[in-house]
């Protein structure tokens, strides 16, 4: 598979900061990778790995707050081509390797990162889409335990990895991590205030006592409901979604 | 271990609904057994057992706003002495059992519940406070895979678990329960609104489908800080400490 000029969209994130090819109908990144990026802790100069990095969308929007060396992997060469595309075009280089995360390179597995960031499918195995490039990357065709070991062993030993999720599959991460990971911290992320938070950021802090800390949710929008046209972003979502900004916890 | 009249206080609990026997110097309940009772969704009729019932307060409370049916287990007979005291002078029957959760009597093994309710002690093994009691209590004797343990095998196969904790803890409790619960609820408890939430109440539901709901944090005080003399608990506290109310995920 390989994506045409007319398959693409070209897209602006951060408030029109990173413009990104992406595939006109395949998984296009929204917000979450950016609010995945936004909450990742990277010093200047530290290595960072994206899991499944798509077209790059999450380790681009990280690059352009910090100055860290990014690696990724993508299994389908479609996306890592673009993702190569759209790290240049930024003016940024980016490491893009094709690989399985189940199955990674014997190079690769001789490395760790300071940081290893991950987006990983939000459904489960079930009837194919139309559309392969969007079923892989929205469907969990390698299992969750996977991308959460292949994290643990390319994090460092005082490594930090930073995922974002449906809170439905909290329970399964923290079950994944606890016992491997030492510090685990949850940031809750809902649409408005007073809603149960869909979507969870989770950072883990391998060589760090064993803890769990429960933030505040981060709130995206204002008000109680969809109530005006246009942008309702809340004045912290706006900051990191169109400002660049990091996501404290 | 046995107290005497001068070793006990009598305090009022539910806005004084409720007067309750506790030692002077050992474990004193306080808000956590209350919160716990008025979390847990029992029915009327439906049976609910606590493990590691100290002086009762938890199944007391939780069987002053439902006409449930309470058992409860204790290892320190001075403390299940008071639990059936205080519940026979509130008017309640409560089945209280001296058992070593870790060691049940067989017949209690056969038995199933509807709930099972918890408050396992919040630190881990450590220097030995001067009362024993009181360290019973409060330390982690018993290891919390132990409580979690008889807590999944003594719910029925729809049983519900009801569970108050450190947040600091709330990894360990959903690694130990998330492959062998179904639904996972985890409701925060913050002292004052955009506080971290340093306590966590945790309910697990066998028999449904595995997932896990992440709800908005319950805010005990009004205010950033303690600013006045007295009583500065929020609505939705005062509802459920002083007036027994249940406390809604």
């Amino acid at each position: 598979m390989h994506f045409g000029p007319e398959d693409l969209t070209h897209d602006a994130f951060l408030g029109g900061k990173l413009h990104l090819w992406q595939p006109r109908k395949g998984y296009r990144a929204a917000t979450d990778p950016v609010l995945l990026a936004a909450s990742c802790p990277a010093k200047s100069g530290q290595t960072v790995l994206e899991l499944g990095c798509g077209v790059g969308a999450a380790s681009i929007c990280l690059r352009s707050r910090i100055d860290v060396h990014l690696s990724g992997i993508e299994v389908q060469p479609a996306y890592s081509e673009l993702a190569r595309r759209n790290a240049s075009e930024a003016g940024f280089e980016m490491e893009v390797i094709d690989a399985d995360l189940a199955q990674l390179p014997a190079e690769l597995r001789a490395r760790s990162f300071d940081h290893v960031i991950l987006n990983p499918p939000y459904y489960g195995p079930g009837t194919a889409s139309p559309d392969e490039g969007r079923d892989t990357a929205l469907r969990e065709q390698t299992p969750l335990s996977s991308w959460i070991d292949t994290a643990l062993r390319r994090a460092g030993p005082k490594g930090c990895i930073s995922i974002i999720h449906l809170t439905d599959r909290l329970g399964d991460l923290v079950e994944l991590l606890n016992s491997r990971a030492g510090l685990i911290e949850i940031k809750p992320i809902a649409a408005r205030a007073g809603k149960p938070a869909r979507r969870v950021l989770l950072r883990a802090q391998k060589g760090r006592a064993a803890r769990t800390i429960l933030h505040n949710p981060l709130v995206l929008h204002d008000g109680l409901r969809h109530e005006r046209d246009g942008d309702d972003h809340s004045q912290a979502a706006t900051s990191i979604l169109r400002h660049g900004s990091s996501l404290e916890f």
